[in-house]
Formats: C-alpha cells, sequence, structure tokens
C-alpha cells in the first residue's frame, strides 16, 4: 500500500466536472472547417492524466479559491499541453505514430492539419483565459496571468526548451543542461499552473514564492520518473514504447545520472516540493497528493 | 499619378519607429536556444509591407490615439502574420521555398525549427500584447484586446481560413464561398487591427461599428487585388512567381469571377470603404490611403 492510495478517487469527481467542461469549451465537430474542428477535439479529449488542471484545481484549494474561479485557467492549460503534444509528434519534430495507444493526431488527419489544429488550440488558450466566463477576478490579475501563460509557453518556456530538446538529439548532456531543459519544456507550464491561481486572488509574495517552488520540484519530479518510467515501465501503462527516448539517442536523466541516483533524485524533488507546502496547512492536502503521484505513477 | 502618390513618405516616420520597437521586441539572435530566437528574427525582421501594423496605427490616428500608446497592438499583429506566414509555407502546407525573394523559413532553417518559431511568435504575440509596456488603457480594454486577438487567429478565424484553404485545393468554389474563406484567413486579422484600437479607447459603439465594416472591405479588397496581382504582376516586384495560386489549382477571385469582374469589385470594396470613414473626418486621411493603396498598389 503507498502513501498515495486513492489518488483516483480523490479527483474522480474534479476530473468529471473539468472533462464536461473542456469539451464545451471546444468548437463542435460540426461546425467547419470540420477537420480542424474534429482534429482540435481528438488532440484534447483523447484522454491523459490531467495533470496540468489538476495542478491548477489543487492549487486553487490550497488558496481557499473555489473550484468554479479556475475552470477557465484549467482548461487554457490542457489545451496549451495538447498543443504542444500534437506538434511535437509531428514527422518534422519527434515523427511518434502513438500517444496514449492511440494513432497521434497528424496520422489520424493529416499533417496539415495537425499543425493547424496546435495552432489554433494555443489560441484557443487565450480565448478561453481572456473570457468573461469561468474566471473571476481584476481585469489586472486576469492580464498577468494571460502574460504569465505566454511566456511560459514561449520560447523561454515551452517553445525553447523543445528546440534544446531537438537540439539535444545525439549529445551528452551533463545534469544542469538537462535540467534547464526540462524546466522549460514542462517545467514552465507546470511552475504556471500552481502560481497562476496566486496571480488570480492577488496574495503575498511569500505563499506566491513556496508555490513558485512547489511547482519547479513537482515539474522536475515528473520528467525524471517520466525517463524512469521510460526505461522501466510498461508500455501497456506508460503508452508508449519502452525506451522510446533512448532509442531516438535523446539524453535523459536515466542515461545522465543512472537509474538508482535517478529514483533518489526524483524522490528527493519530491519530498522537497512536500515542504514547500507546510504553511498552507491542510488545504494543501491535493498539492502533496500530486507532488508524490509524480514518483509513483506507473504510467 | 495615382491619387496615392507619396504612400511611402506619409508613412516612412512610423515604420521606421516600428521596425525599431519590433527589432527590440524579439529575443536576441544569441540568447540561448540561438537557433530557434535567430529564426523567429528571420521571419519577422525579413521585410513586409507592415501592412497590419499600419492599419492599427492609422486607426489609432482616426480615433486621436497617439502612436506611443498602440506600440505593442502594432508589434503583436505583425508577430502572428509573420507566424502565420511560416507555418502557411510549411512543406506540409502550401510549400513555398521562397517568400519576398528569400528561402522560407524552413529552407533557411529546418522544419522543426520552422514549426516552433511559428509556435513561439504566436506566443510572444500575446505576451506583448499582455505586458505593462507599451499600452496604455485600462486592464479591462486590454483584457478585451487579448480575446479579440485569440479570436481573429483561432479556427474561427486565421487558422480556421487556412483549413479552408487548404480543403480548397482543386475545386470550384462559388464568390460566397471564397469569400468565407478570406473573411476568416485574412480578413480577421485586419478588421482586428483596426477594431482593437477603439477597444482600447473605449469608444462608442458606432464609431468601432464603422470601424470593423473598413476593416472588412478593405481586407477583402487586399485579398482580391492580391489574386489579381498574382495573375498579372511582376514576379520581381510581388516577390513570387507569377500564378502561383493558380499552379496550386486553388480557387481565387480571378479563376472565379474573371479578371476585370475582379478588378471592379476591388475598386468597389475600396470605394465603400472610403465611406466608412466620414464620421472621422481629416484623421482618418492615413485609414484612407490604405484603403486605396490596397487596390493600386503594384506588389
Amino acid at each position: 500500500m503507498t502513501v498515495n492510495d486513492g489518488f483516483q478517487e480523490h479527483f474522480t469527481p474534479r476530473l468529471k466536472r473539468f472533462e464536461s467542461n473542456l469539451e464545451r469549451a471546444l468548437p463542435r465537430a460540426d461546425e467547419a472547417p470540420t477537420s480542424l474542428h474534429q482534429a482540435m477535439r481528438y488532440a484534447v479529449l483523447g484522454g491523459g492524466k490531467r495533470i496540468r488542471p489538476l495542478l491548477v484545481y489543487s492549487a486553487a484549494e490550497a488558496l481557499s479559491l473555489e473550484d468554479t474561479r479556475v475552470d477557465a485557467l484549467a482548461i487554457a492549460v490542457e489545451m496549451i499541453h495538447a498543443y504542444s503534444l500534437v506538434h511535437d509528434d509531428l514527422p518534422a519534430m519527434d515523427d511518434d505514430d502513438l500517444r496514449r495507444g492511440q494513432p497521434t493526431c497528424h496520422v489520424a488527419f493529416d499533417e496539415a492539419t495537425a499543425i493547424l489544429a496546435g495552432d489554433a488550440l494555443q489560441a484557443l488558450a487565450f480565448e478561453v483565459l481572456s473570457s468573461d466566463r469561468g474566471l473571476t477576478g481584476s481585469a489586472a490579475a486576469r492580464l498577468r496571468m494571460v502574460r504569465g501563460l505566454a511566456a511560459a509557453c514561449g520560447s523561454r518556456g515551452m517553445a525553447g526548451g523543445q528546440a534544446h530538446d531537438l537540439e539535444a538529439v545525439g549529445c551528452r548532456l551533463d545534469r544542469e543542461a538537462l535540467e534547464t531543459m526540462h524546466r522549460m519544456k514542462t517545467g514552465a507550464l507546470i511552475r504556471y499552473c500552481v502560481v497562476a491561481p496566486a496571480w488570480l486572488c492577488e496574495i503575498d509574495g511569500a505563499r506566491r514564492s513556496s508555490l513558485h517552488r512547489f511547482g519547479s520540484l513537482v515539474g522536475l519530479a515528473f520528467q525524471i520518473h517520466d525517463d524512469i518510467l521510460d526505461e522501466t515501465g510498461d508500455a501497456v501503462e506508460t503508452g508508449k514504447p519502452r525506451d522510446s527516448d533512448r532509442d531516438r539517442n535523446k539524453p535523459t536523466f536515466t542515461s545522465t545520472l543512472g537509474l538508482e541516483t535517478s529514483r533518489e533524485l526524483a524522490r528527493d524533488l519530491s519530498e522537497q516540493a512536500l515542504g514547500c507546502l507546510r504553511e498552507f496547512g491542510p488545504q494543501s492536502e491535493s498539492l502533496a497528493r500530486l507532488a508524490r503521484f509524480a514518483v509513483d505513477r506507473r504510467g
């Protein structure tokens, strides 16, 4: 029995609400241009663990914000994440045919449609985040959230991290370079998920800093555990073939640090992340569950 | 001598300021990841007529807004336009090797970098638009401008128009379908350029509606004249081979309506656009120049 028993049950009601909101925020499949709208829906509604929305809701909970106040934020971050996967999977990038055991977007549709679906999902994320529905807060706070999302997914965040990732194929990176890449590629958006609710309610700097640090640590822990699963995991549970990154000659934490050191580092980061939650008290239970899940999940 | 003599001279000081602002809004070429940042700069700083920024400044002038109040808006729309060209030129889309007589972004760099440069430029546009520099106005007005930009470039705007465009290859479209496609593909962003300054200064609905109508008419006039130039223009002045759309088997206004009817339609739209400016008086001179330029330019 792990400390994270009941993880699914804990988040199920929230996830159910989220999936229904997410579906309604997307254009209908029969709205023209239909192939584009179907591809957008395919990319977003094809499952996934919804870690980023759960981080949003859990950070909101730690700040005593009701779920309904961050619905638009949760939708926006998942749309950004989905668009990034569609583009990362493209033939010119990672050239992946399968994602979560299903054909990737450019395989199910075509390359042009996949590129446009990603583009349109990025735009839709900003539209949702700046709309009048599903977020309450001052206009100034909401503008700050828009700016933060843009920074998290731009060339100094997610897109820049993917560029580093492509440059690193076939290279040996040291731990610092590897961490820099992942702090940009996946870390920036994960940090944003936990910091944005703090901007929304305009809380003081100390608690916002703790959330920022929590996001950094958990983001890295997720990535290292991903690399561990890539090497040791079950293809059915992870949804991709084992060793896929190693086959692609990408530097990983396990190839750089070895499996055991990687495991220790991930656990250590998760523990440090839990330490950031002290000042939030029992309201941070959901965040704590996510910090543990980062390093004890099997897929 | 045309009515638009002195077009270049009229806008030169503004364009000079704009180019310098635009350059400074981009990440430096030596900032890591360098290939991505170089590609972003290549895509944005490679020239172009800067019609969208000029529409922004000209609409601001009609509303008695100083140029400095819309600098960020002008930069944001040009970044969106540049990103759309980079993605449209990709092998999976229009597969163009040349743009303005220079190698397209994916030729000068590589496909993955071009995809990421487009992605990062879209994000940067939203970052610039929501930043504290270069725009003054209430936070609520600025949030409205963010929402408008997102809608203009999403699946119901620019990205959706490009999807219609790709679907239309090899098809015969009637005038209505062709207009719908272009109202989305290029029209939505052009309309946004003239309407967004009205949101910024929160002016009344009537003048905003006139600007909206002006933007619709001018956007379509630009597109029809593009099709005319594509069939009749000089490759040196237009920067692309003559008949490139026809070669690609794309429906155009000239193939649908014939050359003479297209010319009459473009002139008629430009005249109608000029009619929308009456209530703005002499302050709308710059917008009027752009409406004329739409249909009398040679490239």
